[in-house]
């Protein structure tokens, strides 16, 4: 058995590793730390885990979360974790964290973006990008992952197979993201009150979006190009799933969509969290509901020579917790799908 | 392994059935009907089931079905299923139908609610109520189960404790249900058309609503004497979920809250699926959305001597078709929750 | 022309009262107050109002808003408004409070349910409830106005036919209350969070809601003897609209729902804000969205011999905003529905 | 009094015609017509206008109609209108057609994107695309007037200041909308299915949508150049709004927002019902809820040369019948803004 550690068990990601963490086979959660909750049982403070989990939740003391743990997931803000991954690799502990500071290759652009300083910038140097469909050599042998944002998760693998194969023009990307309510997180925000975005619809931090770089990043080494997109995130009155919708001119004038799809479907053929639509069919966010898939379809239309591609995944599972446990098991050697081979809700 | 049969797999019922069931590790899904989407695959119907069932709708042929299958799940509008029914029973097979057909004890109270003629009267006599955590010991022998409707499933498990400790006046019980609008099936209906229920709310069937019989059977038997209900259901804008609110005078004028509880507590005392919230706190529906748990609460109001109850479930899972493998599990000497032991999303 | 003052001008009842008023061709907004937006343009913080308001809001100063104001509306938490409303009608204004502070006739059952002293009892006994369908003749001659709450508005007008006809058996009065979720004001809290209260349905307060004693107050004066109810609040995934389901046994038991129907037909029948249903259609909280009706509709069952009425208001139109308007225009003699006749919105 | 029918009053469009009409000053609502609820009171059929309109639906008798209209709105599925527009001019009466049948300056546009071959060709070259604030001038003297499509109102108007000016590179215009659900109307459709479309998110359509030749026939005139864009719409799980996320490189690269802004300003300077918002806030669908008003954000990206204009409407307002009601203030030389000075609703 594995003992994992969860730091930060209160928020929305860290409850989903709760979820899918209590029913893994291979796994016991041997501590769950909060700020807001401590010595509160967890089954209390969410109690759809009732029979589930039987723990209070701790103080964060490292030391005593580290003793018992195998592996930690930081589900913190970004900029708080530093300080956790920090020391737990110290003690040559593995960590998963969710935040952004360990997802950037360069320290500098981090800080740029997010306007603060790194505290472990050698220690983010190793750290692996957690998109096991892109990284997964590396993964394996890493100490600490950056798991991927949601919004980048998406755009990646609804890109990748086009970038890989020098499809696209790469100047002409530009990304318009759906996102559900639950990605902004369990804090308070007025943004987020249900009066207020219910019955509505927004686009926000158009062209400044902190995922920007993170996307850029690994388009970039996908194409072997400096790449820069236009990014928009929207935010959608539903609590689950993003949707992606990606644009961009081709190279080749000469291609349908059959073509197309067939670089994607040899591209994750051995995949089991992607799935390719068929031609005339598109995801909709709620074919992967609760899932860790990330489903992928798209349409070139001949009258303007552009490819658009729509990828959905579910912002807390393939966008965050699900892909941190798929990051776990490929840490401990499990098969990759173990605990986490469950389809979406419908309806 | 024991060999499925689903016949009207396509609506909402049928396919929590083949999400339960496709991954349930003792079952093998040997065959799924429909009359819409004969000879489709049924992961391209339902892209969520993809890798997970690998079949395509059959039409309706019972000889063909029956002879691949250990149990038959007939998820069909009430009226419909009879012959079904009768055709497997008549070849020894187990059967589970979730519709209403086989959950009257009196056939001509079916008869006059639902307007039509029983064809199978001697075979709907012998079948049992599927509520395991009240009827267990029936369902273990029987042939044909009728799988309760989701209104009665809240309801009677809501009330249970108090009936059978003779605390409550019975001709005061009233009960005010809310559902979701998953409950209305997957049929096109203007009072499930989104824009038409979508910040909207309504009470509908007042007095007549076919549960209604139904729930009074299963109250009646467990207070021992005829109990005559006011129901009233709700629409409520989310797909899915049901609260029922139930109210009820008591004898004893000198209880409370906690003593109240407990008899819940020592009732339920040895059930996985039925949760007893503590004092103060009461269920939500998203405490149990997508699992088969029911949750309930209570409050004793001592300013009316009355005790308000408060009971949810997810009306396809524990209200269909969890419940629905939860009596299969029995049937088949399974431990109970094989299959169904998950908790609910959250958020 | 009315000049009027808003004060506590950006929650969600203040910005109704900007919508209404600033198209009340007999008004003109002449300012308008909040903490939280000192110095900002009205319409910088409510976009919608942009081309219908062109004021920036003011600090509180009671001095300089009363100097130039007929009238003021205090939209504040309880027990904020006292001072307000002290000082405004020492001044001889007339106020409008839409809080709970000048509600209650016996200023004691105030201060025990909202557990806080109040600071002018005076003007408390001598405020009249501002219901007017009920109260229209005392609200001609007051100064200040307590505006009713917006559960106890469509309960008060759904009991109060049968209730001044002696119909019903007032200790079997049971009240199921759903309000949506603007209800809970635009302050934040994690109950109204957005990923926490949409999809998900839950009951509340059960037994010891705020409401409860102004419900009763009102209701024992129209059936002339103390009236005791259970009420129970219920928070519904969608933004605007309360449905109150209304249950009583009858003293007849010799009725039907066309002769209740006409008891309601004949008390409201000069009203223009009350609607009263036909037999066998319900009202729906869409058919008031946004306007300041209230619509009724009943059902009467011989099964049990209990009227069920469904009373529905927009909560922050006739259960806040609207009403208050109402009140002003008999406060200053103008036709009541002056402003306000509007018809709801749909879908 | 300008005495008006509403042919078609029974989808959406249809009603919302009547919620305005039966308020607007100068109107007279003289027949409504439907073939679902002939002889059914339409205050039946839609209970929210009670009080505002007295009237039955009729048959289709045209001549009947006629004969007591100034103006005919045919709120029609497409192909269907022809032969009533037809009749009615020949009457010599004016006509608002809410349908596609009339938008198209190039019968064959039509013809070979609606799959149907046009029955009124002279008629459709004279009609004029019915979008006040580009084309207010041929509207004052047409008589068939071919009411825009939603998606294509909030894009021609989100981008003719952009156009008019030469600032963007046609060739790379991309054009992402959402709408809400009612979009879809009242006709039953598994898509528009409750269940089926709350909590969820897709794309249609993509690279085929009907709307884009009427889109590119207005941005091509505008722009005074063959535009040819991508224009890909979503669904999104609200009842009511569009908002068009549309993207455009320049060939200016040493501009900013608010330079950019200021072309929106002074294009739009004398517009009521088109409102820009300040540099840095975007609008979002709700800011014009139930409201004739389109508002338009933007946002200059330096770090790719493009500009990104959000532009928001409620589509069944300035989208469909809002829109119808201020071409018919037009063609009778009334204030433009008559009967429809409302704000949105907020919440």
């Amino acid at each position: 058995m594995i003992n994992v550690g969860i730091v930060g068990a209160t928020g929305y990601t860290g409850t989903e590793l709760v979820r899918f963490l209590s029913r893994h086979p291979q796994v016991r959660i041997a501590g769950v730390t909060s700020q807001s909750y401590v010595d509160q049982r967890y089954a209390d403070i969410f109690p759809n885990t009732e029979r589930f989990i039987d723990l209070a939740c701790e103080e964060q003391d490292l030391d005593k979360l580290l003793a018992k743990c195998d592996v930690i997931f930081t589900a913190l803000p970004h900029g708080v974790s530093m300080e956790v991954v920090g020391a737990a690799a110290a003690k040559g502990k593995k960590v998963i964290d969710l935040g952004a500071d360990y997802r950037f290759d360069d320290v500098r652009v981090y800080e740029e973006w997010y306007k603060i300083e790194h505290k472990t910038p050698e220690l983010a140097k190793k750290a692996v990008y957690g998109l096991p469909e892109i990284h997964r050599d590396e993964i394996k042998n890493s100490q600490v992952i950056g798991n991927p944002g949601c919004y980048p998760t998406s755009i990646i693998l609804g890109l990748a197979p086009l970038l890989k194969h020098g499809q696209v023009k790469v100047e002409t990307l530009i990304i318009d993201a759906k996102s559900g309510v639950s990605g902004g997180g369990r804090g308070l925000n007025l943004a987020f009150h249900y009066a207020e975005c219910n019955e509505n619809l927004k686009a926000y931090n158009i062209g400044v979006h902190r995922h920007t770089p993170e996307i850029e990043q690994e388009l970039s080494k996908l194409a072997r190009t400096d790449v820069r997109v236009s990014f928009t995130p929207h935010l959608i009155p539903m609590t689950r799933g993003i949707l992606s919708t990606i644009y961009a001119s081709l190279h080749n004038i000469d291609t349908d969509t059959e073509e197309l799809l067939n670089i994607y479907r040899d591209f994750y053929k051995d995949e089991f969290f992607v799935r390719i639509h068929p031609e005339g069919r598109y995801p909709q966010t709620k074919y992967v509901y609760g899932s860790n898939f990330c489903d992928i379809g798209l349409q070139y239309d001949p009258r303007t020579n552009r490819v658009i591609v729509v990828s959905v995944i579910d912002n807390l599972v393939k966008g965050a917790s699900g892909q941190a446990i798929q990051n776990m098991n490929i840490l401990f050697g499990l098969p990759e799908k173990t605990g986490l081979d469950y389809p979406a809700l419908w309806p």
